[in-house]
């Protein structure tokens, strides 16, 4: 077992999202909260210029930059495209200050409640997770991409590591209650590295409920790309929810429902993010497993 | 009593307010949900760049920018500056389309509930606004300005309307639910003009509750203007509930309560509203009081 020696903690990856940018802002007035004494904790702003102007980000979502492809290819020139390789050339694998665990905080406006997305499972990522679900009964665990897929995140710099995404919370908003559940996770994730690393890492539960994303869901639209519906009002906030075949997921503007066709039950999660009207995404649907680690 | 004549309908004087935008797209879909026999209704998107780039204005607050000495200014010229200018001079009195009523569609990431905010405290505007309290529980009647003091809004641009600000909805997000209700108070509203043009407004409640804006508090902040706290959880979505003095409502980053010390019980609204964090406020303090009509 290779000991943790560095963890980066960024915030506003999304200029929009203030959460993180708060709690990065607060770990740098008082750096002993993160301090441990078997690694080093850093902190960073991913996007500061999409912060200082208040949205999501300048030229096109800093966390879709990470492919390795990407950062490697000089022709792309974005703010993001050259933020990403700044980030890489940092913490990532050869990186200056080549960090091995990194915590990208995020938000949402759908009730993403404290999701922990993983970019893999590997056995650390799946224990941390097991034990943060014992912290809060809000966490829930997130397994965002297939086996054989690249992923562009900001997270997949560092074999360890994962994405926080709290919510439901307005972009540009600070939620008090939420910004103090995701300090209480960061510092819980800092104190089990620091178990880890001393070869004691405190227990989780020996099964866990992971939500693994499948597939997702655009709005309706017309040929103009305009959508023609809403969440339908069952659905909005019931992240994480169990969907059977036949229930309601959109309203029309003019009150037809359309309802949900899969074959089997799922848990949609991401409904109603405001940023991914833009992506095509209404919603992300997850199917539950249950794993022994 | 002179009758109403024209009726216009604005969504998107902010670009990322939604209900607004896609309630007046329904309507242009469907004018016959407007249409009443004896006055004519007319829609606008009021800031169509700001919906384009998803924000809430591209210059400057449009929705700031109809004081009358403004309007006449011909030195002004952002966007949001000649934007208003073309409203008024078409819709204001001696417009080229000269309407009597205006509804101004908002929406909030507070919990604004129904909010009908009146301009001025006529008695056509009251009456409708006390009609309106029966129509659904959530309606609130907002009066936001003193009584020699002009308003830079949209709305005042007509002697009668009111401005609907619905919430709590996240920025660049439809609510189903809050888009069919904002619809049903807007078709009300078009009914009780109907029947007031025939000399037969239905009756509302003789006495009712208005909320009357007297000041506004500011997040703490330190001496490069950055907050130091965010709202309470415990004031957090509780807009027009009675807040007493030495209840909290804030708390910094480092987890200190700072209490409210006003000298009476006051209603916040507007509580923890995104677009006022640049504004300097983190919500507006109302008196309530009990108006015969």
């Amino acid at each position: 077992m290779s000991k943790i020696k560095r963890v980066v903690i960024v915030g506003g990856t999304h200029g929009n999202e203030l959460t993180g940018i708060y709690l990065v802002k607060k770990f740098e007035r008082s750096p002993h909260l993160i301090q441990r004494s078997s690694f080093e904790s850093l902190t960073m702003i991913g996007n500061p210029k999409a912060y200082a102007i208040g949205k999501r980000y300048v030229d096109t979502d800093l966390n879709r930059c990470f492919l390795r492809q990407d950062l490697e290819n000089p022709n792309l020139s974005s703010y993001e495209a050259q933020q990403a390789k700044i980030i890489y050339q940092t913490f990532g694998s050869q990186g200056s200050q080549q960090a091995d665990f990194v915590i990208d905080l995020h938000s949402s406006t759908a009730n993403m409640g404290l999701s922990i997305i993983l970019s893999n499972e590997n056995l650390l990522n799946l224990q941390l997770a097991a034990y943060l679900t014992t912290i809060n009964s809000k966490v829930k665990i997130l397994y965002s991409t297939s086996r054989n897929q690249e992923r562009p995140h900001l997270d997949s710099i560092c074999e360890f590591g994962c994405t926080l995404e709290v919510g439901a919370v307005a972009q540009n908003v600070l939620d008090a209650a939420l910004f103090q559940e995701t300090e209480e996770i960061v510092r819980a994730i800092l104190d089990y590295l620091a178990a880890y690393n001393q070869g004691n890492s405190p227990d989780g539960k020996e099964t866990i409920s992971v939500y693994h994303s499948i597939q997702t869901i655009d709005y309706p639209r017309n040929e103009l790309g305009e959508i023609q519906a809403m969440i339908h009002p069952q659905l909005q906030f019931q992240d994480y929810q169990p969907l059977d075949p036949g229930e309601p997921i959109f309203l029309t503007f003019e009150g037809k429902e359309i309802v949900y066709e899969g074959d089997s039950t799922v848990y949609p999660v991401f409904i109603n993010e405001a940023a991914y009207y833009e992506k095509g995404i209404a919603m992300c649907i997850t199917q539950l497993s249950h794993k022994n680690i």
